[in-house]
């Protein structure tokens, strides 16, 4: 990985920022890297489904937002990213007192970029990888806006 | 599709009411039948993304919700739903009224079942197709607990 | 679904007959119509895995095949297609005298393209749904070339 | 990665022998370790798509086939593998003198076992990753048969 766009973590942040359902589920950003960025949340009841672990949407919501952000870092000042489609694999229950997510960009394209992300639950300090996903972040130019 | 078992509509609508996020987002059962369920959101702020439409992590809650659903309705009594993985192909921005999400089970087997989901947005009555899911629902025996 | 343009059976036809891995497959093109494509192959030893079915990887390859060129039928005439991702989900083992694919267009962009994929099984003339994909194709401009 | 078994390796190639798919693709097996496979083929011009590149399904054929070995590795003896679902991006066009797969075992549960798949193009001695897979593989004891 080449060293972050000094720019890069400002745009991330501020994004971050905007995007309400992010205070919703009480999510943070943990680190930005140059194609990789981690994010995390506390448990909450709010978020829970049926047997008291975190809904499987919403650690697909932290998930997907870090590998949009980890895309977000390698791309031109005036684009956006557009989430074009994702699959998770969960892999054990959404157990803990933390949620972290990391995605990273396995494929770096002008247009088209696929990132990797992984989700853990952290309890009493032993992180636990609970999911795995795939995403297709596609790179929307902003200057001219969304034709498709 | 065969009847509605009498047992089942309730059984679905008792644990979708057991699942807080379904309130966080929103949601209710708008309809139960035999292998196909359909719920439903308002448009809500602090569910947006950066742009002001759903975030699609909502969406494929709503979504995934449905689907676990649609197999809950072909599961015995004692059979509790887990879904394993999901992939959601996001065709439009969230951008409308209220989202309605129907899953159907395409795969109806004894431990594994394949459902596939559509997601809907609907403004000024006129529902427009936002996304496309397909995912794994494991048949878990309440019984006996979750071994795996 | 509008008529197909005449243009395009044409194109599917001769771009399937330009790919040596439908032949190695033996497969055909069994209808072409706007936004809907169906290919079938018969049973052949020479593409089973270790207990006799159809490898799994065949259908995938039949089905992603009948993805793209649904895609094609609504593309302009100087546009090729390339898949980018798919998932597949293996409803039941791949036996019987005949496999058909279909692939429909469930999201027709000006630069991508979200097809929705089935593949049966045929014996004694009946068939049977073996798997369902979701895939992504990308409209690349062979004016200019793949920039990506 | 515990070390592997040793009749899991014996399994793995006696089973890679009995699939006639395998053969009809030039594939071999590379190395096999606990949890981890790798499987090579060499460009083959039947098994290309019409721009002259390896087809993506061969490409999923492959990596398909690497996961649900690696799956196999931490199997007990009288257990078969069922490949249920699996998911691909592909990165970059199959371009290259060889092909190796690389499958490792994400999550591996008594029933359902999770692999991330990583498929690589070699020339002239350098590889390039060209796709990367997800899939759910599902363990089958072969005493009692499969009754799903």
């Amino acid at each position: 990985m080449s060293s972050l766009d000094p720019k890069a973590e400002a745009r991330c942040r501020n994004s971050f920022a905007r995007q309400p359902m992010m205070a919703t589920i009480g999510a943070s950003v943990l680190s930005v890297k140059s194609g990789e960025v981690e994010i995390e949340m506390p448990f909450a009841a709010h978020l829970t489904q049926q047997h008291g672990f975190l809904h499987a949407g919403v650690l697909a919501t932290l998930t997907d937002t870090a590998c949009g952000f980890a895309a977000l870092t390698l791309m031109p000042d005036d684009a956006a990213v557009l989430t074009t489609e994702f699959k998770i694999n969960l892999l054990s229950p959404g157990k803990g007192d933390r949620f972290i997510a990391r995605g990273r960009v396995a494929r770096a394209g002008r247009k088209l970029m696929v990132c990797l992300g992984e989700a853990f639950a952290q309890s009493e300090g032993k992180r636990k990888q609970i999911a795995l996903m795939s995403a297709s972040v596609m790179v929307v130019d902003t200057s001219t806006g969304l034709k498709d």
